[in-house]
């Protein structure tokens, strides 16, 4: 089953500044072969849902061992089985209505 | 690690009455030992990180069988390595806040 | 427009211990009348679109207010028109489902 | 108050294509000035806090103009106090931890 994921993962107990711990998680989605697409709020992946799971978890587990204490993450996922699930293609659709 | 989630499934492709497709996924996650705690914006559940998403995945492959053709979800995740995390700890926490 | 929220509020920069700040939010939201639902995750709400919202800013600046420097908020919006929607009759929904 | 947010709404009950109605919203943000950056699982803007929800807002009611029954919207909320909050600054800062 081929899962899209918007993954937001917040690091708490560690003051303001964030960034760094997101670095990593991207380190950990690229590494875990899904070509992460980094935006203001989160970031895409997709790949087999156990792939994207499987990172997603060693993402917090990597903070926690950086010292994070508590992580609060929202996950949008989206699975379909009518027709292969694609980011580019839900991107070019929403794009094409637009230039009507 | 254990982890507290909060998992709000949305079926698409079926119509307006989302209900039958949610009861199936408390069911999924019962099933799971999880012992899901129903609101009317999702559901809170807490356990092992596999064995949370083992049934977050059964749920989406169960939903698909039915028929389903596309499946968006929310969760909310929580892990900590501070302290044990519970889900009944941050509710009386609040509630306890509250009666100052 | 009615509608319905399920909010999360996080408030970042004060440490681990975040129930005081939600008690705060959960004292806004029933001073605007919203007879808010505590869960384990978030707090669920309904009542008219602009009531709500109005509550959710006050909730940012009142925290703000008291020292909070950064919040991340997440919110399930439901609005329906082909009738009344209501958190109660979701609820009931769910269990008749869940009888059988 | 500035409010970062990531918007994703889905519209429930007519059917599975859903990408006309994004675009409709993509619009309407953009009427607000509050260029939207689209992404596979959202859209991202920034502005006042008054002017992104008043244009959430209009963005449900004309999805229901439309004819959409039913929209379930999942919102991430940011602001901040402590400095001007930014999106490219947010995505600034990670890209830079990502080059060491």
């Amino acid at each position: 089953m081929k899962l899209i994921a918007d993954i937001s993962i917040i690091p708490l107990g560690v003051g303001l500044s964030l960034s760094s711990y997101v670095a990593v998680c991207e380190e950990v989605f690229t590494e875990a072969g899904l070509e992460p697409n980094l935006h203001a709020n989160g970031t895409n992946v997709e790949g087999e849902w156990d792939t994207v799971m499987a990172a997603l978890k060693m993402c917090h587990e990597r903070l926690h061992d950086m010292g994070v204490p508590r992580i609060a993450t929202n996950v949008r996922l989206g699975t379909r089985v009518d027709r292969e699930p694609s980011m580019d293609a839900k991107l070019e659709s929403v794009r094409e209505k637009m230039k009507k």
